[in-house]
């Protein structure tokens, strides 16, 4: 069987390396036909110097050329839709429709053009003058970025394709891609409509390069490789953590995704009013994409009480009823079964049946509950993630018991609240809002976190181990293009040499600057028409 | 002697003290009056949960508050000026005029009403709202902050007074300062008019909390304590990547100002047309405060030819002319001696005469010499930072080896380029002018770097080892501020549980927002009048 090739430099080459695997079909447990290779550190050496080199040419390529790759780019990828669609089932058992075709795949080509926008517009740079000491500064490209693409999300995630991607690209950076092993099939082709669009549009050969499995120390070696600008990181805290401790070291920027078992309150009032809708909206979040989502909700915390136990119920309904999804991976799989024993060692028990271990990829969705006392005496073990169907009730016996919890909880990406609509849930609200909201990105009233909407107000970023710094955000066009750049000033330089975005006249027109304290579209000093 | 009290939780309170120091003038050697206490984990301990319970209360103060508590403070250390001056010129050997009664303390003052003017209009959290998702998100206070003062700027950099203190406090944070051993009087004089302008002005008691000293395992204890939000450092690269390695574990932010040579291009055009004064300039520069600027200027390119060799004599005879200064301290004297020694080891040469080694705080100024090809022989040694008045001149062949030389440069805060009025230069600069730009936070033409004006245009930061990531700033507001912020985002919460900022009607009329990707001053919605 043909070994499929890695893109490098420009050229769709064979890999130097160490072994080959392949892709296994989750829903049936088979092999997927073709090869991809291990790649060794020669290959990411080789990788590494293109991109710089690419570097250097992107700097001095107009915004516009590289606006008009992600737009060209998201064309290609609609245009072989089906192929992908179906690629990507095959390889992650993820639904093709709604969730592939309809909803993820929308959502990466929509995140490619808002990547353009902001590229072309150019605000996101926050340019900066000040015109009396003739100081001026802005953001500007921080360098070859390697994007590490997370196993749950074969489009919108994707390391040739995703949000990190696009976000790396608008901002004027070449993309190393590490496809993630369980969907090379789909990486491979979201490369190859990327490398032929950066073609098509004058881009340097390297801008996308593209291989698909590494060993550990050189994942470690590339973050923290002096030509590289900066790293993003999707997946795993084991992972996330030693790719981090290797890239800060050396003080290199990398921006990590790692875990997060989103916390949902769910007050008194809220349950007594709607519980029976709350319940519902709860499983189907829990429940959906195989709980599969950085963002789905792993701990729901209850007032002890029969609420409570009405809702646990309902859930538990709701949980045995649906079936039994196929997971990503066997490894999945096993790692979900280890997370329920580590929580059920730890206290919890089992709501939902105890099940018979399922085959393969697949784990059956497993509702655990745990009092609020239990909790705090095991908080860590306690919010272990349990990546998949599966979610804990904590039951709290009063307000004072849920600060404590909440105290105990790490950095999460999302925290929910549900609350009473007429306000008598008020109080309780104010006392344990200002205690989540320091542990989490994004705070929800009344709706759950599995949606997170391409919006420039969106954080899917969080405190620590949610993140590696609370202060970024992996979606939302444009803050996330500030990741991947270096702040940038400019003393005394004469305007010629200045970048166009700091010159006295406007670049387009359009670009939000603040000049001397004023954010402003116009120039800085009124051109002649 | 009486052992001067720790500020921990609004009191004044003796020290739980491993043991106690001295402060020396640098100018005479001799001991100041004046005891203070070396404190145990057991005060920072006892800062970090004051700070904890003082962050509670002042993410519920508003912005008006903190920022008349800035002003007041200002208005405070106006009016012991006298003092301030006296005691930190006998701790630094610093010039009591002009340096730290006309420039260093009104731009500490500055900072101050700046700070106090960004936290009241807000404009620094980015607030950001998106109508139609009903999402909304600004940046917020990150938690207490603890902010190390480097020796070099008794009072623009000091933790109790400084740009940090001021960006942290602005912010809406806490602040444990740990002042800086050399300079514990001035520490103390802050701290005092710090804690009572925040006692009238009604802020939590452990706003501003002050430690002397600590030995290094509890520093590193407390910049990954759970309560901390972030901290700052300034100061060695050694001191400042022991903090960085235990933050970075625990996913902790810190921002760090570590060490910089500060590169300067003499293009020939330049030295051609106007050699004398650039001399002049460069040397007045380096010389500067003793050399001991983070931005002074440590290694210069030059061509070699007539002019470079003119400007090395011109820079020589300025550097043989100057006294000889007091610097900070035995230590830093001690320590530039074994970076000359480094250098001279690695290949440079002396172009200022041997002179006999000075006593206690002083070393000789001295100036350095290696040709390009050398320099490429040890880059690592050659680029050892010399903390005081001490240049290298690194004499290259032609503009090939000027481009590998500025290749090996590691990241700096500052970078600048001298050219010919005329444009004679032009083609070089284009040339050098990418490789060095990746390499510094802040490019100047035609300047020296060793002014760094409070502008909100400003850059005080750059790539690794300068400091820990590019994209921070610790000079310039507001960006300044966000260093001490998380982004919190808003899904769908209830607009009267909303902070002021992302509420539909503009909190003061005068804070930039972007509200539905348009920036603007107005309300979200026309409120009525």
């Amino acid at each position: 069987m043909a070994e499929y090739p890695v893109l490098i430099d420009g050229k769709w080459r064979p890999a130097k390396a160490a072994s080959t695997f392949q892709a296994v079909n989750p829903a049936t447990g088979e092999r997927l036909p073709g090869t991809y290779p291990v790649s060794t550190w020669d290959d990411c050496d080789a990788a590494l110097s293109a991109a710089a080199a690419a570097f250097n040419e992107l700097r001095r390529t107009p915004p516009e050329s590289i606006a008009r790759f992600l737009v060209r780019f998201a064309e290609r990828l609609e245009a072989r839709k089906a192929q992908l669609v179906e690629q990507a089932n095959l390889e992650t058992a993820l639904p093709a429709s709604p969730r592939l075709a309809d909803v993820e795949l929308p959502r990466t080509t929509g995140q490619l053009r808002q990547a353009a926008d902001a590229a072309l517009e150019g605000s996101w740079a926050l340019p900066t003058i000040d015109t009396k000491n003739q100081i001026r500064s802005c953001f500007e490209p921080i360098g070859p970025v390697v994007v590490f693409g997370p196993n749950n999300f074969p489009f919108a995630f994707n390391g040739a394709a995703g949000g990190d991607f696009a976000a790396a690209i608008a901002t004027g950076n070449p993309v190393i891609a590490k496809g993630h092993p369980l969907h090379p099939g789909t990486s491979r082709m979201l490369a190859e409509e990327a490398f032929a669009a950066s073609t098509e549009c004058g881009l340097p050969a390297a801008t996308v390069q593209l291989i698909y499995k590494i060993d550990h120390q050189s994942g470690q070696r590339l973050v923290s490789d002096p030509r590289v600008g900066a790293s993003a990181f999707t997946g795993s805290r084991t992972g996330g953590l030693a790719l981090k401790t290797a890239a800060d070291r050396v003080g290199k920027p990398i921006y990590l995704e790692m875990s997060s078992i989103n916390p949902v309150i769910m007050l008194p009032g809220a349950l007594a009013e709607r519980g029976g809708k709350v319940a519902a909206d709860f499983s189907s979040s829990s429940l959906l994409g195989g709980g599969q989502f950085c963002t789905s909700p792993g701990l729901v915390l209850l007032f002890a009480g029969d609420t409570a136990e009405q809702f646990i119920d309902d859930v538990r309904k709701a949980f045995e009823s649906a079936p039994t999804p196929a997971l990503l991976s066997s490894a999945v799989a096993k790692g979900l079964s280890e997370s329920v024993t580590t929580l059920r060692g730890a206290g919890a028990a089992l709501a939902t049946a105890d099940a018979p271990a399922a085959p393969g990829c697949r784990y059956p969705n497993t509702l655990l509950r745990v009092s609020g006392q239990a909790f705090l005496e095991r908080p860590e073990q306690l919010q272990t993630e349990a990546f998949g169907s599966t979610a804990l009730c904590v039951v709290v016996r009063d307000a004072g018991e849920a600060e404590a919890v909440l105290s105990h909880l790490e950095g999460n990406l999302t925290g929910g609240i549900y609350s009473d609509t007429g306000g008598r849930d008020e109080a309780l609200y104010a006392r344990l809002e200002p205690i989540l909201r320091q542990k989490v990105g994004r705070l929800l009233n009344d709706k759950m976190p599995t949606g997170v909407a391409v919006s420039p107000a969106m954080n899917h970023g969080g405190p620590f181990p949610a993140t590696g710094h609370p202060g970024f955000t992996a979606v939302g066009i444009p803050a996330s293009l500030r990741r991947f750049a270096m702040l940038c000033c400019y003393d005394n330089v004469r305007e010629h040499r200045l970048p166009p975005a700091l010159r006295d006249e406007t670049p387009n027109g359009r670009m939000w600057r603040v000049i001397d304290g004023r954010f402003t579209q116009a120039s800085c000093i009124p051109t002649p028409t």
